[in-house]
């Protein structure tokens, strides 16, 4: 079987599986202590041209989604999100685990709006029960989301102000954020440094065997953040993995660069599908497409690949979701490509 | 610098790298819900002589000894340990965060008997406001300990039997098993299936990048264990890359013939500082030696090499830990036996 | 001013008064293991028919959830509830602090259905991804719900089928159950014993100074239930207080009888509103009454009643609340109802 | 029986009583947002002389314990306290619950000292791994302590320049404060006030119903106090009740007076069984007494007292512990002093 189902499917880029082999004899002291993690937080903060930046390395990304959700929130207050947010509907309760409420807004396409969150705020403030009320403090959003869309660089900017204007922080999970930096220049890691008090640059699913890096630029959160990373079991005692493969990635551009190659593999996936009439559930740019198929489609395409099924909308159709990633070999493109062609209309 | 200073240095064992490196095109499903986890599942279960054992495999430690724990109490429950254990004095309140209380025993040698368990029980039991007192249900040890030593096979058994008449159930911490299993061949996997509720294969420790195995040979915490792990932020994307490594690791008795090559490097390297008439800070046959240098000597050492140091002594002495692995390489120790016979006496 | 705002303005009913006063100077052991408490208890059981149930007495109604609902979850289990549920919304995140997600379903008239259970169950168990998912394990409904509405002896029986089906169990807040009780005499205590795996007999807003009684009918939730109790801070120290109270407000019928006359204070208000024209916002049975009112008879209103603004409807017009209680006085119902008659139309 | 086991056994002292009665008519909002409340706060602050101090209500020790804990602690930081500290042995783990861990020092006659807290801060400090160990950030001590003992001013200075000097708070729990500030007056409550980033002011052992009074002399745990209050359950609705007896208790002096009343008929019963050459556990000035007696003598006293069993001595002996309180009748005194006499020496 071939596998579209997800981002994860595969190991590692030839970069970084490369560095990781060349490296595997080295020595050094453990827990993200060592000169490899320092080389890859030095890559990290001069490509977000943010010298003061604090960097941080875990193995997963809800790891750090909770970490940076519970270093943000004081016992009472919540995290405001999209209702189709991560932290919402996939992590099994993770951040109420740490005791905290999440605070969903209705989402369109996935995302959020800044009015939505200044009137959930001022709700709050204005409501004489208040004390009685999570108190939100903290807003997560997901770019590129979890359908797949991106936030522009103006809604971003609106999502900021609101945010800091309102006393709240903003935490954008970059779990994807390759394929969102490739689909859209505006919104690069510069930009991100000055709109967010954290954001993720993601690369479990972007070409690393595993790893997320956590990029805080000012001073929220900051403080004592390594405690709180080994309180919830997710400082790696050999952390120079995290540095080496970060390294590889970041380097001489291959985080963009491999993720437009994924781009442009799922856009053109896309537009088999769109030019066979297949309509899409929404509208994508970056590495994941969302389509309505009829189930005989469906169940064609799963003979030889392996696709997520979205859901049902109605008798006779359903909703698949098809994912490519950095590991995606072109020749499975070609192959479905081949494949979608034959597809009866 | 040459590394002694814990079992965390180097990166993975060449047959765990080779592993990772052959299978890094394949493409799997997520989450360990693979084949090649299952086939280091069968592995493990069988080297358990325990077909019905569950086996799941995590990153790290920290979140191993968090999970099971978590997974074995009710929340007004807590779980008694030496006051020397890694979950009362090295994972940063990692238990607490899940709002259990460690009940810390005095422990001799780094290890907890069978008595001081009923004790505690009955000293609970026994007390007319035990409402009000956290309630011991379960026992976590490490073996081998955090000091290096080993529990007896009888030692085990009484904690066992103890254990269990109590209604109170045994977490055995194996982040070293490797290690303990090459030393005492009478504490074997099999053994630990039938004596404990669970108990984990150590891998980061004993020549994988990273990953433990929890090995749950019955009923207890076994329910729903695969959500508790998502919920901590433990469930790796790529999880076939813990099955990987654990099967180049498991099969072919690598686990523990190489583990008996690290207690070897670490008992030669003990004797020599016994010959030169240091004296051990108390005696161990793994991969961990603590002694007692005079401050000089530790200087020396020091200048070529990364050891721990473990305490004041007095104002000439200072204890100190030595640590081999997996992955020490023989010219290193060949060289600190040199530095050794070197030292003043 | 005049207290028509919440069922907690006053004082205890002057039956509950006496008794507290009349034991005052009586001894007892604490923690309500006294036997004035035991008195109360059996008056419980024996009114609910349920000899073998455990009641416990706390002091306030977000402790009795909390408590329950702990109870009734492992840590990656929910509470599924109606989005306007007390737990969801005005209780500062009581239920997440314990580590549990709540569900929120869509209500209406703040009620939510059984087929919305089904599907919110069946929606989470056929989803591939359901680990990643919080699990719903629990039921929470309030009876009286927080609007004031009831729910049918049908509708109680569906839930409580439905629940009990799929491995879920029912807890109903009866923060208000008097008022409920003496409303629709249907759903009656030993109905709630059979249908509910726990309920509250609400106390502090049907005549106590404080307290509610945790009844639980069956095995959920029941063993080791007062460790819970002191560990969230729950546990009153002079505990036959609560004993004292419950017995003289359950004793001879009481509790539904002077609920029974505020319901009918509360509908004769209702009446005088609806008689001048005045629209209601949604109707109900019990204690609460919820209106739509012109902007300036609101502030008409408010020179002498404490009311309860609910929200904006348009421009010239707001929702409130108007809320009777066992002990609000016939004078000041009397003064409110010749002020609503003296409002212009 | 005649109850001398604790100081909760009996209701509330005649004075608060009738406040309670008096005011039971009254109509008032909740939470303690009321004038009764106000006028309470007033005369605390007052007493404190510190008229910025916050001052919250709730009922009970246990609730104020955690609520100051967990306001002061950051989620990987820990509370200090003496091994025989409330919330370390009596609480059912309530501190944990909240995911932070408590951090016991020995202690001497129930106490610790300055020095103490510095070791442990700066073992932390200078520990290389600190990182992976709790961080201690708080020191909680009781005054009067749980074995009756009382600290000198001179060592709350100390304790108190100590935790300045380190950046670590100190909390005062005063559940027994009243039997404290009557039997060494120089420790106040300006004192304390100048001392203690917080205190609490015991009213359920002292003569109240119930209710326990946070005062908040600086900028220490004082933001956003009332979420974290109602989220944990501790928020009274009717919460006029607490400010009522507050009051009564407060003003006039009452707290000390007839805090002294019950110390001098715990002393006139300590030495008259020093008279008859029983010797005492531990010497202690304010209203709870050790004693060691032999087995004999506990019986002949148990057939008409209720006394505390507080271990066994030897095979003849047994330790226990009598309690006076502000609401212990004159005549069980006397009562009790001719038991004394009569017992065989």
């Amino acid at each position: 079987m071939i596998h579209f189902e997800c981002d994860y499917a595969c190991g590692a880029h030839p970069a970084v599986l490369k560095a990781l082999v060349e490296s595997n004899s080295e020595q050094h002291c453990g827990y993200s202590e060592d000169e490899r993690c320092d080389i890859a937080r030095a890559i990290i903060r001069e490509q977000c041209a943010c010298p003061e930046a604090a960097v941080h390395f875990v193995v997963g990304g809800t790891q750090a989604n909770l970490l940076v959700v519970e270093a943000g929130l004081r016992s009472f207050e919540g995290v405001l999100c999209a209702d189709t947010g991560h932290i919402n509907v996939h992590e099994t309760g993770a951040v109420e685990a740490t005791g905290h409420k999440v605070l969903p807004l209705p989402s369109r396409d996935g995302k959020i709006a800044a009015h939505q969150v200044r009137e959930a705020v001022l709700l709050h403030r204005e409501d004489p029960s208040f004390e009685h009320i999570v108190r939100p403090a903290m807003v997560y959003i997901s770019h590129p989301t979890e359908i797949g869309t991106l936030y522009t660089r103006q809604e971003l900017t609106d999502l900021s102000e609101t945010c800091h204007e309102l006393g709240l922080t903003l935490f954008v999970d970059g779990a994807r954020l390759g394929y969102g930096l490739a689909a859209d220049p505006t919104v690069d890691l510069p930009f991100l440094s000055r709109v967010c008090d954290a954001f993720t640059i993601g690369g479990t699913k972007c070409g690393l065997l595993f790893g997320e890096a956590i990029v805080i630029p000012g001073e929220a959160y900051r403080d004592c953040f390594r405690y709180r990373i080994k309180q919830r079991g997710a400082m790696l005692a050999k952390g120079r993995l995290l540095g080496v493969q970060f390294e590889a990635l970041m380097k001489d551009g291959l985080y963009v660069e491999a993720s437009r190659t994924a781009n442009d593999q799922a856009q053109r996936i896309k537009r088999a599908f769109v030019e066979k009439g297949f309509p899409l559930l929404c509208d994508t740019q970056a590495n994941q497409i969302f389509l309505v198929l009829p189930n005989s489609a469906v169940e064609a395409l799963q003979e030889k690949y392996v696709i997520t099924y979205w859901g049902k909308v109605d008798e006779g159709h359903a909703a698949v979701r098809l994912v490519t990633s950095v590991c995606t070999p072109e020749a499975d493109v070609q192959a479905l490509l081949g494949h979608i062609a034959a597809l009866p209309a």
